[in-house]
């Protein structure tokens, strides 16, 4: 039995975190860590946990989680994980990022998105950026991940089987509208989220400056083995969960029905947890909600030559906590899916 | 005081007409007619009217709309409104029609669109699109209007101002994003928009296939001088009204804040009902709620050379009836903002 | 043309006085305040108000505001408005206060209730509550006003009607359970109006301590001239605009229809603003969402011996700012519905 | 391995049913069936399952089912699965009947409450009412259960620790205020589930007359050994699944904190899904959703010394599919938490 713990466990991953870990018959969660001054009863932020967990959220202590677990989650603001990483690494914890400190491989481009300097940049090479379908083999052995932001989750499984059909496909135009859930702003109140504010609106924002975009980039990038460049435009939908991607690519030439499928196929056909839908079955949030699924589904416009692509997943499922539990199953050498099947 | 009739009173859209025509001054409605089977009162199918009006619903007469009135709006579904048309303006009436029959300069585009045969091919061409920002001139003397819908009129508000300028943008890659409320969707109950069903969910539909994008063409085509072919995308979002519209364009070369602004500002800087948004402040669907404002604001992406425009506007209101409303004043000689400041 | 201000400019109800003002032909805002550091934009605060009103929110000032209006809007939180009353009415200013400050007869039960010191107690008792439908003469000659909260007008306008039938009523039984829309809680974010937390859920809040049942009993017991005291439970939904309450009262002896129906139309059968509902057509948020209306059905059910009323009214119209301007109007000596028709 | 079928596959329970039974460790789903002509994919009706079952829907066939089952199901309307009840309990299947057919001791209640004659009366005696933690020891050796609705479940969980202290409680004055979620009205498109006409609304209806109640007072009497009579007002808010129900019981003399702590403790402490939340913290539907979870709290208000009980549950969870599913685990003598825990 992996003995886990979370540091930033007040916030709604790690409240996700909770209710996968509890379903999951390798890994018991010893040890709940936030920036508490005492100890706290989960529910106080977790109200759905309340009598599932008998564990207090303590402030933060890095020698009583190594007395306790042998792997932990940290579930904190993007700028905090790395300050814990080479600490926890030193000490022989298998560590699953959920920030974005470690998921770039240029320090350089992570020093320019986020504003800061990167405390851990030696380390940094050795995390891989755990995206398992796309990157399996590099977590298998690694000490520590990198788990993806929600955005470029749903943007990376829409996008990836097409990066190397330059032939077809003109890569250097591509347009991402992205819709996300309100959950995805995290816990911390403000005006934008004041419910009367948000509730039955619409809004596009960071319109050329979010900070998925280097990161969706350099993946894509490195898939594509040539520089990508793209459009990235957020916005937020009065929904608690979901991300719903809508991309579209202008082609080259017309791709047929078949090549569109076997492209997809070849790349998600042994995955489970990427549904490639029927045709003219766009993908929802509704049916991807709690789960650590990605739907995506496609469509050639042949009026216009362009080829869209919508994805959906759940923020703090496969765009967060569930994925990061299925890289922690492949980091571990247990069965992928453990813990996730279903919802 | 203009008497004025409805036909197909008892959809959303006609019932937002009563709310903006009950403030109108110079308005006063004397008739409302639908496929009922005998007179029924206008609280069932729009309650927040009750007290508020005196009339009943009664089956379609054009005779008794003869009588009682000087215009009529037609609030029917796309392939209905034309049966009525030549029968309305043959009567003298000034009839302000909400639906597609009559927006298509091509009545071939039409037919193709819609797929049905056009009844009334030589009226169509009398008959101007009612988009009064853009085609104010061709409203004043007309004697029927065919109103745009509600994804037309929030794309082409927010693209007419650039399609002088292809020197700049490259009018051959548009990418429209739209989001709409779930009442553009009409007042049929169906599998789709069952609350449990469409709640907490976002999807895209009619991937490519459209009934807008060939009405959105053919006016984009006109106002640049050349065919344009776009890429439109429609989705719908868990609010009961709204239209968000998000559009990218490829620039040749960079503009500069400065000709995006004038460019926008010659366009909009007399007109009421269109709010050009400082920098970074996005529209949302709240802040046009209830009214006949178009809001906009755009922002030039140097990293991808990309331009994007965002626009929102209420599809009951700038995108159904309050616009409607707005082209009836015009007609009638009447200040154009009558009835419709604020909300 | 009345030159009217508002203190407390920021807020969600002075945005929909707004709205009503902006409709009125009699009144006109001179003046915006509100505790800002110096003069911001309208917009800033109420998007949707953008260009419809050329005035700047300024720091407040009582001399300024003598020389620029007739009448002033006090839309500020309850225990500030009282600090502002003596000066202004000194002044010679019409206030209609929409706080709780001067609403209670009783300057004890104010002072227990909210837990400070009143700071006009004297001025107290010559402002009275300006509920029109039931306490109309008095606001015709006042000085200002004291508006009644949300809760209060909703349960208020139900029970009036059926206090003087004791013999057949038990009004020792009265249990109300109240639902409000989110917008009630005002604009301060908050963990509890944070989006994810409130969104999809309802709570019942302030069980048993609620400053709006004193309010509610003290106006009852006046009206029934025999102190009441009875069951209050709010709580919260997630609409942003709404109030919905459900009222029993246990009968001692079986009410007929007829009986029922002459209660509430001797009381409302000349109130535009009170629409009674028929039988079994239960009143819905929907329908008075933005309008001034308050909508009441009820239902006798001898099984239990037991009355139930339904009301329901918009939070920030009827139960805030049309309210506030249709009691405006009376004491203006205005017809009573300027402005408020419709929406 | 306890092999399952469903009859009524396409509703929303039979989608929750499969939910949990997919995390099942000891029972398998081997049929779906339901009113279909030909086979049709589980995903059409419940995309959240796509790619997770291999199972297709088939049409109604009790000798196929008796083939491949051990257990069943009934996720069907009222009125229907007593038609197929006595075939199924004859060929020896665990029924295990979320419907009302089979809840009421009484066949007349039945009868009369839902409008039809009861097809199978000699079996409904030996049916029991199927609400573990108040009838556990009925459902052990049962050959079929009747499992409760969602209102009954969070009304009679709230009120049954209380039914034995009449002494100190007016059991003749209990008014009953319910909140439900739209998917408690199922999945057939109507014009009052459209979601433009329930979204940002609220509404009460069947008032006095919801079938629910004489199934709530049966249970209640049978618990305070004699007869009860309340009031139940049922309420649609605009949420997809959760129940919340406030209820207010007149007391006779003023019941202290610790006696009311101990009636619940009394009930509840051995209980895993009924959770007593700290005084204060009341309960919500976010906390409960996706669970097998009754969140309680209680207030006594000295006041009008009134006991208020707040309950909250998912309607599709504890108030049916999860809930069906604790009992059929005590029918198969298994742990009674298997697969419900965690959400």
């Amino acid at each position: 039995m992996i003995k886990v713990g979370i540091i930033g466990a007040k916030g709604y991953t790690a409240g996700e975190l909770l209710v996968h870990l509890s379903r999951h018959p390798e890994m018991t969660v010893t040890s709940l860590m936030a920036r508490v001054d005492s100890p706290e009863p989960v529910e106080k932020y977790h109200p759905h946990l309340r009598g599932s967990l008998d564990l207090s959220i303590e402030p933060v202590g890095l020698d009583q989680l190594n007395d306790r677990c042998n792997s932990v989650f940290l579930a904190l603001p993007h700028t905090i994980a790395h300050q814990y990483m080479p600490k926890l690494v030193e000490m022989g914890l298998k560590v699953i990022d959920l920030s974005a400190d470690f998921r770039f491989d240029s320090v350089k481009l992570y020093e320019s998105t986020y504003g800061i300097k990167h405390l851990a940049p030696e380390l940094n090479s050795t995390i891989p950026y755990a995206l398992p379908e796309l990157f399996r083999d590099n977590i298998t052995n690694a000490r520590a991940l990198a788990c993806p932001g929600c955005y470029p989750t749903s943007v990376l499984l829409a996008l990836a089987p097409l990066m190397s059909h330059e032939n077809v496909l003109d890569l250097d135009h591509i347009v991402i509208n992205s819709l996300s859930g309100i959950s995805g702003a995290g816990r911390a109140p403000n005006d934008h989220f004041h419910f009367p504010n948000c509730n039955e609106s619409v809004k596009a924002y960071e319109v050329g400056e979010h900070r998925h975009r280097p990161e969706i980039e350099e993946k894509l990038s490195c898939l594509a083995s040539r520089p990508i460049r793209l459009t990235f435009t957020p916005h937020l939908v009065p929904v608690t969960r979901g991300i719903h991607t809508t991309i579209s690519i202008r082609c080259k030439e017309n791709p047929t029905t078949e090549q569109l499928g076997s492209w997809y196929a070849s790349a998600y056909e042994q995955e489970i947890f990427v549904r490639t839908l029927p045709p003219d079955e766009m993908p929802t949030m509704a049916a991807v909600n709690g789960t650590n699924f990605c739907d995506i589904c496609w469509k050639f416009d042949p009026h216009h030559q362009m080829l869209i692509i919508c994805s959906s997943l759940d923020n703090l499922g496969k765009g967060a906590s569930s994925q990061a539990i299925q890289s922690s199953n492949i980091l571990h050498d247990l069965p992928e899916t453990m813990g996730l099947l279903h919802e």
